[in-house]
């Protein structure tokens, strides 16, 4: 007898599916793009998964059938011209009358017409249950990672080697990015951030075309990704001389990134390791430092867990975090110091290649 | 006696202020951030804004309060760290208990966590109501998408001249989002789509490492954007000589783009212009038109209205519209023209520079 094909997203999926009694349903409807793509390989930019407890069926619209047909093995797909209806034949052919969802993942108007047109099944929020599905990644995964940080490392490093005083941010973005997609980067993993002088000062600046001059900071925030799989990290750069308050602001970032690094670990907590990079900038600087210190990285640039305040996570073993704590003076400038590592039983090892000692360029 | 500082941002915010009551509510939490920005001019990448009949909140955390204090006039911005404490406490500032929310952008974990916590109000869904906020542009906005299409054109007619049988998609990709940039272009508006001979029949292809050659068909999908705006517009170059067959479905495309663009004009059934596209391809091709054959752009590059099969709106003079009927034929080649068009009391202006004649590159 012929087995069913069998390859990393069929694996994924079986061990998903023998969760699904677990959790109080037979089946469980995704939204989320990249659950999808996680669990099929699609890679598509719409879909569902209908996943029953020993069947699973991928659900896409006429822009998508093709490329599913193409890119999915052991899964049938089938095409929709309506969505609710689409859902509602998979759910009638699987026989299901449980189906957990994403609550994250699907809007308040989808759910309510979803909820009106299945009216033989019951819809089961999975938030907890499913939060966690990507975070732990296994060693393709981490393979893919480190390798688009090794590409984007090597542009922001021929960055740094090209940048003189007078370039504008968005010359040094269309730089960067040039650099590394000539190097073979498939995309770029989220907006460009370089940020110099006060516009440092958003954490989230766009490049603008402001021209970088002597005494700047410099933050560039940039990652590419690789068969999906994001890298991120940020480096500050100091153009010429510095003022003595920059450079013991910039060590100041340093050592808690350092510090926050070295405490992360297997059943580490999140927030203990938020706070520890706070404690370490210390009263003068941490009110200055105005977001949470690390996000998970995988398939999104932000993902479970989260290092935050408020976080209630515990860190476990192949789990890819960003450590990332940065200093922010409005109308002055900004520092951040970012890398991204796998968590281990006893550490963690870093993925990202850049020094984080303070490049400075003439 | 001083005036409150008026803007476009704070006349737009007045008028839908106007529309409250109307919807049975004392006020409207936004969270679309396209809304948001076209309501007070944030252009950040997360935010709240809590409209009262008669005052407003723009809430953000930490990340964006420098950016959104430089940012938005006339609009007090509040700083959060946790999201619902930050909206309960704008609620009862502002003495709301009837509160209007955007069904299709909120998620159903933040809408029961929500609910949970604003005891004394109840979340009332405005979905038709807000759907079309921002589908009729005024001058300043068609002008920014004009704007951003010349760009995007200048840029797809330098790629044309350079193109040759042997560049891989992604090079192409490279070039022609390079010439844009080099032009001023902010930001690209969507991924681009350079899609050649077999890709072409993804609609949503991404560039790959596949070198185009000689009788190749190649979509190319591209947009800019300027000040948010985003411009779409879609060519299909020829590469070298063509089948008889390539030529005459090309030919077909064109007939159903010109036909539909045509027939747009205010109070025009958005259904049916769709269904002439399908129409004017005939029973030969229209089975291979897999997608709608146009939607809004805007602030977003997909948005209200659609023209679509299951579209059930009216144009109306200033929506601004694509027109971009394609072939699809699997394992072999794929075609899409597109231009964007504002509608017009008797008709449309076409926003997008480039001809829609065939392009043949030798």
């Amino acid at each position: 007898m012929q087995q069913p094909p069998t390859n990393i997203w069929t694996r994924r999926l079986s061990s998903l599916q023998k969760k699904i009694s677990r959790w109080k349903a037979d089946g469980i409807l995704f939204t989320d793009i990249c659950n999808i793509r996680y669990l099929t390989g699609f890679t598509g930019g719409e879909g569902l998964l209908m996943a029953g407890r020993d069947e699973a069926r991928l659900l896409v619209d006429g822009r998508y059938t093709a490329q599913a047909r193409t890119e999915v093995c052991g899964i049938p797909v089938f095409e929709f011209s309506d969505k609710l209806q689409g859902i509602e034949q998979a759910a009638a052919k699987m026989g299901l009358s449980k189906i957990g969802f994403e609550p994250s993942r699907m809007s308040v108007g989808d759910y309510n017409r979803l909820s009106a047109r299945l009216k033989n099944a019951n819809l089961i929020p999975l938030d907890e249950e499913l939060r966690m599905l990507r975070a732990r990644k296994d060693a393709s995964e981490i393979a893919l990672m480190k390798k688009a940080a090794a590409i984007a490392a090597k542009a922001v490093s021929e960055l740094a080697q090209a940048l003189r005083p007078g370039w504008t941010e968005r010359e040094a973005a269309l730089y960067l990015e040039t650099q590394a997609r000539r190097a073979g980067a498939e995309q770029i993993a989220f907006e460009t951030i370089i940020a110099s002088g006060e516009n440092g000062a958003f954490p989230h600046a766009q490049p603008s075309r402001r021209k970088i001059r002597h005494g700047d900071f410099v933050v560039v925030d940039f990652g590419v990704r690789c068969r999906g799989y994001c890298s991120d990290e940020t480096c500050t750069f100091a153009i010429g001389e510095l003022t003595r308050a920059q450079k013991n602001a910039y060590r100041a970032v340093k050592r808690a990134h350092d510090e926050a690094i070295a405490a992360i670990r297997a059943d580490a907590d999140a927030a203990q390791i938020d706070a520890l990079a706070r404690r370490t900038l210390g009263k003068k600087y941490s009110r200055y430092f105005v977001h949470g210190t690390g996000h998970g990285v995988g398939l999104e640039v932000h993902e479970a867990p989260r290092l935050a305040p408020t976080s209630r996570d515990i860190l476990q073993s192949g789990m890819v975090v960003t450590v990332e704590p940065g200093l922010y003076y409005p109308g002055l400038w900004g520092i951040r110091i970012e890398d991204t590592v796998v968590v281990k039983k006893n550490g963690c090892e870093i993925l990202t290649a850049m020094s984080k000692d303070l490049i400075t360029i003439e």
